[in-house]
């Protein structure tokens, strides 16, 4: 039914929303929403009532350098208690009807059950002195949140809300963030999950000195040198997201920072993207911008695991339903704005 | 369990979320929404999952002074489509299991299958004439509202999105936000569904208009010569909140105006709304800040009807599934911040 162009089938699903019965436009974001899943899916009917979150967790070496306010071991507490139904996004999954799939891409110890166990390594390394990944450990990453789409798309999931755990990951995110935007360290590291002044001022001090270890700025490079497992596997995700229409909601920060490399990589991949918040992180914005993105929500969250993400869901539920339920002014036979 | 002070009540929530698995505060507004509903209904496991949407529609006579891109005859259309599940808000209220109850306060003509019949009047005199309604009907306004929270409240319902329908409201909503808030037409006075300039312009100058007809600025009086049946109605659901332990949510501008009067009569009401959302009307910031509101949506919506408020819900029954569900740091065996 639709013509081959994404932006032709966006203005296709805006005409049909115009014909609804409320003002042109009168829905503001909730209709951008409903136009890109109805491009997306090539559809004037899309369906996103199952959706699944896929919540990717590992370790990072630069915890060493005393970059985060919690210790490592948290990390393995979290996914723990993710399996155990104990976090806030159980709850939010819960509350909100979604599946939700934690995906163990390397945290340290041993294997933890209710957590799909992909272990690449015991954490990266500390991107402070080496680089965070080898090539072969970057390929297996990218590897880990490709198929986790392809599983979901054979499972008819068609929106996936993409998050992560992993302590000192705030520090790739900025130091991925500063690479791609070209910004600088006072822009993109924040406080994470808590830390002071002079706490803020050794981690920008860290990124610094390991961006100018890592001079190579293209974006694989960029994603070896000072990512995360977790960033590697939700960048692979978002790369699988066209072949599978697959539209992606994607959580704060580090979420949005494996999104600079996966669309750097392939631009095509910027179409399958949902912005669910903006963080208190101030370099969120930042990359936010890059990619032109305006997010759904600001409510001042700095949680992460994807809870922004599926708070998000509804919403996107409810701008597909609007596309599909509403009447239009021929059906309900109410008259248009006086011309 | 908790101390009588609504203030006290809101810490004692606070305190029990600062034992839940995550860094103190991280999940930001939602927060503060479980807070105020655990000190709303008194207890640290409330429960919003019986919802409903009250739409209260009615005419306004000020539309005979050309104050409206559309004809008056589309709020008795949109009242058909509602009761016919064509409009955005059934739409909405099915995709997030929000029960809807639509009430004609006073729309021109017969009565409609599907909405309950409470017509005081064939819509409002026109304000800039004389004063919109009689104490009288005033009062049977006000009546309609509490009865439909008292309804709801009697069928287990605690969580209430308040929307409205009527061509020519916003003209009412800004002359309510200019006497209350003491600002001026340019400020309060919008664009509502699509005026063009010398539509604004005319707008304008029929508020200021009224509002020198109408010099009472006691909060009963503005709402009797500027308000609407509608309006009046929400106010009295607003009014009623306290006594039943309800939250309720509120849609944009219009509903807005109705808890500015709804507030000043009695302060108390305050603790029991939640706004939904930022309109896109320039006089909805100003009505907000007058209550020290700050909405959990900013989504450029500007249709009413309680699309905005219903958007809201599943934010706001995340936000008691957090209090509810999440596990405390003791029952997790995670560690806290570093000290």
């Amino acid at each position: 039914m639709f013509s081959q162009s994404f932006n032709q089938r966006i203005k296709f699903a805006y005409r049909a929303l115009d014909q609804k019965t409320k003002p042109p436009g009168s829905l503001g974001e909730i209709e951008q929403i409903a136009a890109q899943i109805s491009a997306t899916q090539n559809t004037l009917t899309p369906d996103v009532s199952q959706a699944r979150a896929l919540i990717f967790a590992a370790d990072h070496g630069v915890v060493a350098e005393g970059v985060s306010a919690y210790p490592q071991e948290v990390t393995r507490q979290m996914l723990l208690n993710f399996a155990t139904g104990g976090a806030a996004v159980n709850a939010l999954c819960n509350a909100n009807n979604v599946d939700l799939q934690v995906i163990n891409t390397g945290v340290i110890g041993e294997p933890v059950d209710g957590a799909e166990h992909c272990k690449i390594a015991d954490g990266t390394a500390n991107f402070a002195l080496e680089p965070a990944m080898t090539a072969e450990q970057l390929h297996r990453a990218l590897s880990i949140g490709r198929s986790a789409v392809e599983k979901a798309a054979a499972q008819n999931i068609t929106l996936l809300a993409i998050g992560e755990m992993g302590i000192g990951n705030t520090s790739s995110a900025a130091a991925i963030t500063s690479a791609l935007c070209n910004a600088s360290v006072e822009q993109t590291v924040g406080r994470g999950t808590g830390l002071d002044d002079q706490g803020l001022a050794h981690k920008q001090q860290i990124i610094t000195q390991s961006l100018q270890l890592h001079k190579d700025r293209t974006p694989d490079q960029v994603l070896r040198c000072v990512g995360g497992f977790e960033i590697a596997a939700m960048c692979g995700a978002m790369l699988a997201a066209p072949a599978h229409k697959m539209t992606l909601v994607l959580d704060g920060y580090i979420v949005t920072a494996a999104a600079l490399v996966a669309v750097a990589m392939h631009s095509d991949v910027r179409n399958h993207l949902i912005f669910a918040h903006q963080s208190a992180e101030p370099g969120h914005a930042i990359a936010l911008q890059h990619l032109q993105a305006r997010p759904l929500l600001t409510l001042n969250l700095r949680l992460g695991e994807g809870s922004g993400a599926v708070l998000a869901i509804p919403l996107i539920r409810s701008a597909v339903a609007i596309l599909r339920e509403m009447a239009t002014f021929e059906d309900a036979g109410v008259e248009r704005k006086n011309s």
